[in-house]
């Protein structure tokens, strides 16, 4: 099947004129490949509408060609669809370069795992971009580690999206018979599961570094799920469902980022050797941050303030043990009491983290 | 904390004298120890309430003595609770010398992960037990890897019961620092899990086998887990929600069997080396049946009599490549069009495995 003449015009906005492909385009097939949810080199790229061509196109074969172009604004003028990929920290001047200059009815996707502190707490990078450019926003988020993407390797990933309509536009965009997606309404859910997974993997790493088994690791990811449940139940304004944390964006981007992963590796060395996450960083990430403890720390500050520290024990030891010296055994004994366990009494729970319980 | 009496009178039927020990009993302050859910030589052991001793007893420590006792009968004479652990194919044997040698107002509890095939279908051991005994009857399942747990390493587990107070009793019964128990009322589901999860755990290895990497595995978790909740919504009698399947015997015993596991080890072997699976369990498991592949058939046969087998294409690839020459390439091929990712228009799907879908 032939795409649509408008897929072809797809751009890529990169400063740095370093190419990368969408899931579907073959690496052999092209001049200028590398990866889709990359380093800074590609801070976002358009998805243009050719005139004359007012309808979506729909491809079995997917997205098949991407210019690279490195100015940003010419990149996105007249673009329908913006897709953002660039690191969370540099969200805020890309929206600032492009405020004024997307159309009024573009929409725009966020693939970008992370949280951003605002001074009321945490805000979701998609929020930033909504508020910034006011163009609707959704999120794209799964077990999507760059290079098997573009490898071609099967996978799957879930787009959050509250308009039903520009879900089922978007999930026509990125699907390929190799990048599966899913559509689902709890866009917030969705891209909170991005971010917190990532204190689940360093839980998951320090308990791979203190010798515990696959009973202890796959304990861990179910509680840290529980918490991340429980977390985005506090934090999200829409409802929050089980369902979606069975979506690729739930435990199955979890379990890869649990047994792959930086967080984890970087955990389990901080477990074996006893030196700093900061001194860690500069040896095995040269001086990048990662992203978990730094995540911890942005909640602790929240369940503080809000006074349910020991309703998420696991989020919290990993603070504690990051950043105040706590033993890193703690992770383990902070499971033992944990409120999952806690149901007590003849009635049955009917939800996690139920107020009822003592 | 001391044990009430009644702890003490915890007996062990082993009919090949082999001792084991319960989760929570440490091995090195024992006589006799070995392992929890273990090989032929543990049919079954009764907890027994001393005279004069009629609550139950709750304890921090768990319980900490066992006595092997060779003789069912006597092992189980005037027990209250009664835990069966054998292998499956064993259980009807156990049962027919147990018949009216049991208390009336017994409860049981089986640990066997498995079903049974009968000439309607497949059946829950549970249900066998229930039938043959009449005695009301849950189940304990979760990432519970038996050497672990003896090794006294931090692990959850689920009970599966229908009668809220009996669960309550049966936590109190089972549940130490280490290892740390959740009740749930859907029995059905919780013991279906713990046969569905093996086959699951076939495709993991095939993919394992083909080289694939942490995307596609995480994506055949979590597909093989859409199945799983497919087809216990086909299956139980009661009520089936997503939230059971984020419970130990849900997702973290899949994980645990899909990265551990000796059905994942035979089907990375088969898929490497051509190998039948008859071959591979003469070479690999001494000769004993590998339960997923065994499983995948007695599914096979009652999804086709239900004309449903393109509603579980993993579960049937599973099938057609261990048992009808199919290349093991189709477990990811079979991925392609899953009916998870089928969801079309503007309408949000509603729960998994909706009618709804074309």
């Amino acid at each position: 099947m032939r795409l649509p003449p408008s897929w072809h015009r797809r751009r890529a906005a990169s400063p740095y004129a370093q190419p990368f492909v969408l899931p579907g385009s073959s690496p052999s097939a092209q001049g200028n490949p590398t990866q889709l949810p990359s380093s800074p080199c590609s801070p976002c790229w358009g998805s243009g509408r050719a005139p004359g061509h007012e309808k979506w196109g729909v491809s079995a074969d997917g997205p098949t060609l991407q210019v690279a172009e490195p100015d940003l604004l010419k990149a996105c003028a007249g673009a329908d669809v913006l897709l953002f990929v660039v690191p969370h920290q540099f969200i805020g001047k890309v929206c600032e370069q492009l405020k004024g200059h997307v159309k009024k009815d573009a929409i725009g996707m966020s693939l970008i795992k992370g949280v951003d502190e605002g001074p009321d707490g945490l805000r979701l990078i998609s929020d930033i971009i909504h508020e910034k450019l006011g163009i609707e926003m959704s999120v794209l988020m799964g077990a999507n580690i760059a290079n098997e993407v573009a490898e071609e390797k099967f996978c799957e990933t879930t787009i959050g999206c509250k308009n039903a309509q520009y879900g089922q536009i978007l999930k026509e965009l990125m699907q390929t018979p190799n990048f599966r997606v899913t559509v689902v309404q709890e866009a917030d859910t969705v891209e909170i599961c991005g971010a917190l997974k990532n204190i689940v993997a360093v839980a998951a790493g320090f308990c791979d570094g203190l010798g515990f088994g696959d009973n202890t690791k796959a304990a861990v990811i179910r509680l840290g799920l529980m918490e991340m449940i429980g977390f985005a139940k506090l934090f999200c304004k829409g409802p929050v469902t089980p369902s979606t944390f069975l979506e690729s964006c739930g435990v199955a981007d979890l379990i890869t980022t649990c047994y792959g992963g930086r967080n984890r590796k970087v955990a389990e060395a901080f477990a074996k050797t006893g030196k700093s996450i900061e001194q860690l960083e500069k040896e095995m990430l040269n001086g990048q941050k990662l992203q978990g403890p730094q995540t911890s720390a942005e909640l602790h500050r929240i369940l503080k303030s809000k006074n349910m520290v020991e309703k998420f024990p696991l989020f919290t030891a990993v603070y504690q043990i990051c950043y105040e010296g706590k033993p890193v055994t703690d992770v383990i004994k902070c499971l033992q009491n944990h409120p999952e366990h806690m149901q007590r009494g003849p009635a049955f729970p009917t939800g996690h983290y139920r107020e009822a319980r003592p």
